[in-house]
């Protein structure tokens, strides 16, 4: 089959890669009929060593059923599924929690010897635990949408919810990304009053507004803190949601955030040390998020993409196939792009 | 009034100051008839560099009122009152949501030309929203547990509070001084079903054991990490206290901390920079914490006192008058006292 591998920064090749096929009992085999390039994808396309063997790429699916090992009882052939950007068992204590980013039989897709998802299919281990049948036909509009489940709905959502946002909050959301715009969907969604987004891409703070932000601040560092306060009569935003993961990001998320106030970040962290441990200290700023628990939220989150309440896939504004792939990373890279959709 | 000053790192005096007295007509004027010496006050006394006025010391106090000013309408002379280690006003969006630290009108005992409380008497600003008054005569057999309202129990409070602390919850403190102690407490109080705590002196160990801890980690660093993993089944604590604040102890506490769980942090950070930004992002683990809001917590902490429900009063092991006070700090720095009350 073919697959996407990265060999190096900025070298992504699609290649013959050997058939994904069952392997173990709990194992599904899944046609991609949807995947997507991820912001954190580029990280990689930025730094990564050369490598003589290419790393395979892509964690985000929906695709068709075509195989089930003797153990998985609830998934069948046929079945539409969209697939979490992590395996996950759905039993074990963390799963229990809702945090299947930490389940102790999880695994990431690319990642010790699992596909990447930016392919013509991929073995799913955990199948009965990791994936979600989806009560739609393989080519339903809403796939643009529902594909944000694997990903960047889940993680914008992880973000307000670990923000804290509540009903009547000012929050704040760094980055223009897809995250970012999905970040302010979920802020809306769980009843934020006023939502600034931080971005300076007029095309995204743009579609920002439509989902639901209230303000747009287009300075960045001492600036952007300035003019959030400004906006916020001094104090500052309820929740923040930080949707990059450089220290820059993370220190104006710290600095703009209200005394008693949440940070949610989201964004891969770029550093190794937070900043700000004593304006965090002196002002019980909560810094919270991580890896998204995508698998938790979707029985919340599907319902309000099929009933039309929200429309995250709007955030792809480009359409490939697996050929395409290389120059989409790229077209990313270069913020042509927000998000690429692939249709291998 | 002889009140207490530091001159530099080790240089603590007991000198004539101008008296206190009403500047304001919020003013309140108490006679400090128990002070104590916290941790906190020994980062000056490791490091404070040389200076040609002494910096006024003291910031927890139980006292009686001798006069206040034309606006203050809920004190009256004669009254024994707590007072929390930061002054508020009682009426600004941050005291309406129980952050007093971080209040409009806000200020901090020996800065700014407020007096220190380890003297004879102090102006107490703000004193309607800073002083609650007690229901007891003003030497109580209480008075070593309603003093820790000032900051210890109160802090360990926050630390517990910060750290999400729920019932049936494993805890970690890190830190067997007065402030873990009252941590311990403090997590008891809470429903936590295990309480380890992080310290190597016996004789405060023994006092966190009949505050409740179950477990007495005395390893330091990776070994105190593979300590609390092997006695948590692998995964760590629910909820961490983290009381000291310096580097190691803050990776200390991210280290044990369960995946999904949360850091209450309530040592002042000796350190610019929070470490583990990776660590706590795969986990999800929560930074929480920071300066606590004594006065917001006295309503529910106060009658826990009264009632003899907790004793945090036991953290103090030595008892001296103004002139012991030189000798106090030394003691506590020696770590020959747990904690040190002041009788002026």
């Amino acid at each position: 089959m073919r697959a996407t591998l990265m060999f190096g920064a900025g070298d992504v090749r699609v290649e013959e890669v050997p058939d994904a096929s069952i392997a173990e009992p709990t194992d599904a085999l899944v046609r991609v009929t949807r995947a997507c390039i991820c912001g954190s994808d580029l990280w990689p396309y930025k730094s990564l060593p050369s490598l003589d063997d290419g790393q395979p790429m892509g964690h985000e699916f929906i695709g068709v059923v075509e195989d089930v090992g003797a153990d998985v009882a609830h998934l069948k052939r046929g079945d539409v599924v969209v697939a979490p950007f992590v395996v996950s068992d759905g039993t074990c204590d963390f799963c229990a929690e809702g945090l299947h980013t930490s389940c102790v039989n999880g695994g990431v897709w690319g990642v010790g010897g699992l596909d990447g998802a930016q392919g013509e299919a991929v073995r799913v281990p955990q199948a009965d635990g990791t994936l979600v049948p989806l009560p739609v036909e393989v080519d339903d509009a809403l796939m643009p949408s529902l594909l944000t489940l694997s990903d960047v709905f889940a993680t914008g959502h992880h973000a307000a919810v670990s923000a804290r946002v509540k009903e009547g909050d000012t929050v704040a959301v760094v980055g223009d990304g897809a995250v970012g715009l999905c970040g302010v969907i979920a802020a809306r969604r769980l009843g934020a009053e006023r939502i600034l987004i931080l971005g300076r891409h007029e095309e995204r703070t743009s579609l920002a507004r439509e989902f639901g932000a209230t303000d747009v601040v287009s300075e960045r560092g001492k600036e952007a803190t300035a003019r959030v306060r400004e906006l916020t009569g001094g104090t500052g935003a309820h929740a923040v949601l930080e949707c990059v993961g450089t220290e820059d990001a993370l220190f104006t998320a710290l600095k703009i955030a209200r005394s008693g106030g949440a940070v949610g970040r989201v964004g891969v962290p770029q550093v190794e040390s937070l900043p700000g441990a004593q304006e965090t200290f002196m002002r019980n700023v909560t810094v919270s998020g991580g890896v998204a628990p995508a698998r938790a939220y979707i029985p919340e989150l599907l319902p309000e993409i099929l009933e039309g309440r929200v429309e995250p896939g709007r955030v792809f504004d480009s359409e490939i196939d697996l050929d395409g792939v290389p120059d989409g990373y790229r077209a990313m890279n270069e913020r042509e792009a927000i998000k690429v959709l692939i249709r291998p």
